[in-house]
């Protein structure tokens, strides 16, 4: 056997491996009695402990120095498995089981806090974290830069100073929509309670009509909507919400968008690492375009809004124009969540730089709260209630995702590219849409992009599939297209 | 650390990757998209090399050679372990591979022969099977009794002379008992359909009143019942029939035995080898003692009759002794999983002599159709219509489950030394069960056997619950009385 072969075949056993690992917590979340989560604990640590090994096994480095790729998917292939086992090789062995105990302890701490409301209980933990990362992020960088480190796990390629510009490039323009969106009148807000029953079965029929394939996947409730595994079991969780159906019915589209990127990866790649989407940001892109520039389009909410009328009766909205503008409310509020397209990436961008300067020693830990809502308020106009809507909001830092947050706005960035491209691919798309029919555009993703997997590195991708680099301006051009129109500004 | 601390820490890592193995298994037949089959099989076959890795580590010779364990606990512990190892180090690896190989592929040839009604697509597997398994038997026995040695992987300590012993005190009485019942008067069948709700919703009663717990278990539908797991997340299943709910009804009891037999473990031995089932002997006593003995009794099924008026209103049965008569109907059948109490175990006797005189040479694989039919026209008194009744009707040859059924048979021998004592220690138990009054038997069943898991071989464990030795005398003793007195002979 050759290296290359000898070292596929043991990737693909390690690739099951953590298949089982991920299915293992998609059960945890639908499926496990209340009573046996310190049991659960001890199964996930051993399967953990399984694939470190496996993934440090230091026959890899022998491996992959005789492997000899004859072609650009087993070079994508050996690209992958370098990045991590290199990545492992850096990271000394004691510090990597430090950060993975004090991140499963830090996550409950963190939600005890925000139940309490008290951002001091969680301060001494996060500075632990925090100085841990940076320690990792120091190992990792090699002199480089300790940021860009950890941003590489999530976005491989992408460089804070690249992300700068970006980011730097959105704010005015995000803000200048948002503060035009404030002063003009008010769209109307959905009312009313809309039965749990209905919210399944709708949002089981946005699953299928966005190309979900359910004979490789299937549906359950779970507290955050998610979605799990790769190739033939991908699964998404919603959740529903008594007077808020858009919560499912976009949870469920944004889900199915990771889900079917996963499903769409050509088969060939099965169980392999390029047999995975190429990095969080790609993933993102997939959520978003499913659930903003196509789901919470003019043309797919006239059909949404028939299709609400059927399942719930009169629901108080009878002008699909009017549901339109209720879907995409711009609202004030505290949680990036749920945050609309205009603001959300307002939420991004003010974590990118807070993360950064808890790292750089620029913000003390201990000083997050005041930092967060003194820049909460300049940049939303109003003050932060209480931690648990401020600082402790989110669960990333508590189990050391520093470097995630920027991905999201990233995906947003990339969905913008995707959309004006598949838009001049597909010139009738308004009129599929709204026949709520995906088929030309989902079709179009598949073989642009989803069926790559991790073929190419993220920013190529989208080259490929758009033929320019990715850059702000078609998000931008997309939004202030839409909200304008939408706010009759 | 000791050499007994390291074993049991290396162990219970084991432990917790087998109940992971264990929960991959339930989530195929409950929550596996249908699509995702071939991936699974990679998913299992990668844990269960890991699992196999685990097992034969060398590492475990040395410390069960420096253990010394200091109490009886440990010493359970260090037999249980020591069993598996030596098992492991005396059949030859490539002889395991072969086995695993061939019978994973045979269960698919076995299910598609039992759809086409014909034993030769099957007689070539499952002579390739016989001779792997008569291999192994004898790299086992190590010169003494092969089949024996098979055997004792489900049950401890049996040997085929105590059991040939027992089922010929069985038979006769067993057979004199079915045909004095065959010459009576016949209860009536229960007719009509029963809503699936209904079923579901009086079938989780019954495992509650039984005293599974669902903080660490819970119930749901697969084509085959079964339980799954141990310790704090054992999950059941049950399946429903509309115009049988008795299959809903005591396939849940059934499994709740199993199930909560595995919960009421001391949690003392959570994830070791202790913490588990003594024996697949003991584990069918729980499960037909629920079932049976408790599940059946006149008085237990007059509740149940209240609880079926109340769940479908009036079925056609109105006196609770008819209700009574219904449910334990003896009744012809070719099926070993549907046969009543009288007959189940004439099928096991069956099975035994046959699978030992296939692997004895005695009788060839191939005329294994011609001989069951023979041995079943004797048994049970009219022919088998087709080898999908016949000898294609049960999944285990096709696993390589040689030495298995007996436990079914040394499982109800058991509940009937159980069900006398607990007769005696609890003397009011009828009155108990007739208000659906379960406490008291599931306790005393708990504290006599349940929680010591696997601290005692199977025939000491039986002997320190009930004070005796276990013989067949106790179930045939309240088998006679129980079905005498349902036929007035």
């Amino acid at each position: 056997m050759s290296a290359y072969t000898s070292l596929m075949a043991y990737q693909r056993e390690t690739e099951a491996l953590s298949e089982i690992a991920g299915r293992l917590g998609w059960d945890q979340e639908t499926m496990m009695p209340r009573g046996a989560s310190e049991q659960r604990s001890e199964e996930m640590a051993a399967i953990e402990s399984v694939l470190h090994a496996r993934r440090t096994d230091p026959r890899i480095g022998d491996w992959l120095a005789s492997a000899k790729p004859s072609n650009a998917v087993k070079k994508a292939q050996l690209r992958h498995i370098r990045r991590s086992f290199e990545r492992s090789q850096k990271v000394p062995a004691k510090l990597a089981v430090e950060i993975a105990r004090a991140t499963s302890v830090a996550q409950g701490i963190w939600a005890k806090a925000r139940e309490a409301n008290s951002f001091k209980d969680f301060a001494p933990t996060l500075e632990q974290i925090v100085s841990l990362k940076c320690e990792e992020g120091a190992a990792l960088a090699d002199g480089g830069n300790v940021y860009d480190a950890l941003l590489d796990d999530y976005e491989p390629g992408a460089t804070t100073a690249d992300l700068e510009d970006m980011f730097d490039a959105l704010r005015p323009r995000l803000v200048a929509l948002r503060d035009q969106i404030k002063d003009a009148d008010q769209p109307p807000v959905l009312q009313g309670n809309f039965d749990e029953a209905g919210q399944l079965k709708l949002s089981a029929k946005l699953a299928e009509v966005f190309g979900y394939d359910l004979t490789r996947g299937r549906i359950d409730k779970a507290v955050h909507p998610f979605s799990s595994g790769s190739g033939q079991d991908v699964r998404i969780t919603t959740r529903t919400v008594a007077d808020d159906p858009f919560n499912c019915f976009y949870s469920t589209i944004h889900e199915v968008g990771h889900a079917t990127y996963e499903q769409q990866i050509d088969p060939a790649y099965l169980l392999t690492p390029v047999g995975a989407g190429a990095s969080m940001g790609i993933h993102e892109s997939q959520s978003r375009i499913y659930e903003n520039q196509l789901g919470r389009s003019r043309a797919f909410t006239g059909w949404l809004h028939g299709q609400m009328i059927d399942t719930f009766g009169d629901f108080g909205i009878e002008d699909p124009n009017i549901f339109y503008r209720a879907v995409n409310a711009v609202q004030d509020g505290f949680i990036r969540t749920e945050a609309d397209e205009v603001q959300y990436n307002l939420h991004i961008l003010m974590r990118f730089d807070l993360e950064r300067a808890m790292m750089s020693g620029g913000l003390a830990v201990g000083d997050l709260e005041v930092a967060w809502n003194d820049r909460f308020l300049a940049d939303f106009g109003f003050a932060v209630d209480m931690p648990a809507n401020g600082c402790l909001q989110d669960v990333h830092w508590s189990v050391g995702l520093f470097g995630y947050f920027p991905t999201y706005t990233l995906g947003n960035v990339y969905a913008g590219c995707l959309f004006e491209a598949l838009q001049a691919a597909v010139p009738d798309l308004d009129a599929q849409l709204s026949q709520g029919n995906l088929t030309a555009a989902t079709i179009w993703l598949r073989d642009n992009l989803q069926r790559h997997g991790g073929l190419y590195e993220p920013r190529d991708l989208i080259k490929q599939a758009t033929g320019a680099d990715p850059t702000e301006k078609p998000l931008l051009n997309y939004l202030e297209a839409k909200f304008l129109d939408i706010y009759n500004i």
